[in-house]
């Protein structure tokens, strides 16, 4: 399914192609996030015109709302969106450990309470598998769990093990017609924890591989180093998935290092609280100098919002909560990316992507802002390991609710209010706040 | 600049052609509204996909934000919007009076508190006119006095003397080139004052001529009343226009009296509160029933959002709050009234709008949640009434700002905070509530 075109001779960047069921996916590929099967602001027709290859759906959101009874009835995901391109699924791990109500970590799953309406569900490798293949998306991602980046040796050793064995569940599970199965490494930076896992992982023969455990807040350096770590272990022959990341300098690196996909929520989000991205870093186009700039967000981007508007005219919209601010920026910023993955693949055919990653890296200067935000998604701390397994229903058995919900860091934005503590520009009543929110991720 | 090319046997139904700087509009003509430079949720190209042939901007809302510094520094609205078809503008009359806080008449126009921040603005027919001039539009309407419907006849008396006055002093201002100008009729619901007003106006030699103190809270009979008693004392070779109106029955009976031009904020109005056109009446796409509603919205609807996408795929991106929902409802919406307009004009060239008519009328059956939105919105009295003119420019001379700021009724919805009597579906945190708004009208 995967062929390794070409490796640079000067880095370990590969160019690839990932054949799927809905199409070819040229690697590397960035991957816009439609977390509630709609890339946040964008339309199917905006999303192909930037030279969007496939996007991202996410088993946790959509099992939930709409439920996966209307997906089913639609047809699949594909169908229910009309999006004729591949997608691939996130498990929904990642999001029952940074998202759900209380948890309770089990054999075979992880017990929670919806961050909507409390109710109390069971998801599990079988379960996440079962979902996905009922959304029928290309690429379906195996059920891990996703320990914090500040998570003891015991509790990391404890996530692995399950990540472990869920892998090997996930492996076996019936799939939807064509569908890739990806397996997800983690181990935080503990080289012998990363290199045991990816190795397990490795050893059941998945269709890709995905690096889990980074963009949890780590520092820069750290998810640098658990990529190092990782990567060795990984075959040649299969595609290397970076998950959740990154600012544009970081997919530079990380391509550099051997990774073929990507998938982040910033350029939409830091869009819609007005910041975008330029060859140079992040510009505020809510700030006051652009009042009065009449050029392009970037001058020779080729993009809806810079071929037909000026930074004046979109920091107005900004301004004064026009929806259509929102969309101008999270095309630029959602083209930025898949702009600059064409480049790199054009680089890597031609040889020169070693020149174009130091000058690029050299120019682009992110703002310690951006920075801030592309580490503020912090996992809270596991807070109940337990062995039993009640039941393998997606559902669980409706048990008394707890009548003090215990409501961890990553929840507090639920239902569009907003968090107190604010980066950056004051939020208006349309975008969202910053920090890692309940419905992109 | 007008040229009437038939007229309905059966009706008063107009099928003319309007000629401006930017290009000719064929009549009936629907205009969509982007008081704040942007048609709510919708790009320049959706808006021509769609067959918009001139949109509406806002002296009043874009004199404050971006100012008409901005405005100008970029070579008027047509170059701040990339907008390249007609653009006619509101005087800021209606708004003066409906959006401003405290505020008093003059001899020469009104002193008034900004409904943003308070501070001490005035308008008067130099001023608006010189804003028009500026803003560049190819129609620029008199500054008038728009009085409530349950005016007093001494308050309507005084709001018509001041109107007639006001439209002298708007014709000898000098326009920006080619540019056009509409006289407005006022009078309410009185046959006398009507016929004074209006034949005072005519007589001055508009391009135009609108109907306004229509869409003020009136019941329909009054609307349908108003627009009876002035009809007859417009010149049939000026082009007539029907400020703010109306439902899509509400059209097809006003262009029955003769009315060529409307404008309305109830496509996207409601549109972000799910609730969607037909040619039936309404649907609210947000409603269970739409859940597992794998039809377009309407069956046969040319639209973007019915071309490509079903009621449960809408419904479910409204439910979760995702911009691409409001988007894919104010397509719907706005092509469902310049679709209208399409059908109207060839039913008269094809001398079939009368049957056209009766069908559509006996068809369409708005629901009463709709019904009572199009009669929302509410002028507050008339406060102060004084005759001395502090001086012409539009920022007033700063004067003590009253300890106590009196807030009318139609500035409750400031600043994104919503109205506590809600009508319709719950409002999501990204869409307005129904109520006539200071955002859009």
């Amino acid at each position: 399914m995967f062929e390794l075109l070409l490796t640079d001779p000067k880095s370990k960047a590969r160019r690839g192609r990932l054949t799927t069921s809905h199409g070819i996916i040229e690697t590397p590929v960035f991957m816009p996030v439609g977390t509630q099967a709609s890339v946040k602001a964008l339309d199917n027709r905006e999303l192909l015109e930037m030279d969007t290859q496939i996007i991202l759906g996410n088993t946790y959101h959509l099992s939930i709302r709409p439920g996966m009874e209307i997906i089913e009835a639609a047809g699949g995901l594909h169908s229910f969106m009309n999006w004729k391109s591949p997608i691939l699924t996130d498990s929904g791990g990642f999001q029952v450990f940074s998202l759900a109500k209380i948890r309770k970590i089990k054999n075979n799953g992880v017990e929670f309470r919806s961050h909507l309406d409390g109710s109390l569900l069971f998801l599990g490798p079988q379960e996440s598998m079962a979902i996905q293949r009922k959304l029928g998306s290309d690429i379906a991602m195996a059920f891990d769990e996703c320990p914090a980046h500040d998570s003891s040796p015991r509790e990391l050793q404890a996530a692995i093990d399950r990540t472990i064995r869920w892998a090997k569940e996930c492996r076996v599970q019936p799939r939807a017609e064509g569908q890739l199965v990806f397996g997800i490494s983690q181990g935080g930076i503990n080289p012998r924890l990363r290199e045991r896992c990816t190795k397990e992982i490795v050893s059941l023969d998945f269709d890709g591989y995905a690096i889990g455990g980074v963009s949890v807040g780590e520092p820069e350096p750290e998810m640098m180093f658990a990529v190092d770590i990782t990567e060795p272990f990984l075959p040649k022959n299969k595609v290397r998935y970076a998950m959740g990341l990154g600012t544009p300098s970081q997919m530079v690196e990380l391509i550099a290092r051997g990774v073929d996909m990507f998938d982040c929520v910033l350029p939409t989000r830091i869009a819609r609280n007005g910041t975008a991205y330029t060859r140079k870093g992040t510009v505020n186009i809510k700030a006051g100098y652009a009042k009065s700039d009449f050029h392009p967000i970037e001058e020779g981007c080729t993009c809806f919002a810079c071929r037909n508007h000026t930074r004046a005219y979109i920091r107005h919209l900004l301004n004064v909560n026009e929806i259509l601010g929102l969309k101008l920026m999270s095309i630029h910023n959602s083209h930025f990316y898949l702009q600059l993955m064409k480049e790199i693949r054009t680089h890597l055919e031609n040889g020169t992507f070693s020149d174009f990653r130091k000058e690029f890296v050299a120019n682009y200067v992110p703002s310690e802002r951006v920075r801030a935000m592309s580490k503020n998604v912090t996992l809270p701390p596991i807070t109940a390991i337990k062995s039993t397994h009640k039941g393998k229903i997606a559902k669980a058995k409706k048990t008394k609710a707890p009548s003090t919900v215990k409501t961890s860091k990553a929840t507090k934005n639920i239902k569009g209010k907003q968090v107190k503590k604010q980066i950056g520009p004051k939020p208006t009543n349309i975008s969202e706040p910053l920090k890692h929110s309940n419905n992109e991720s």
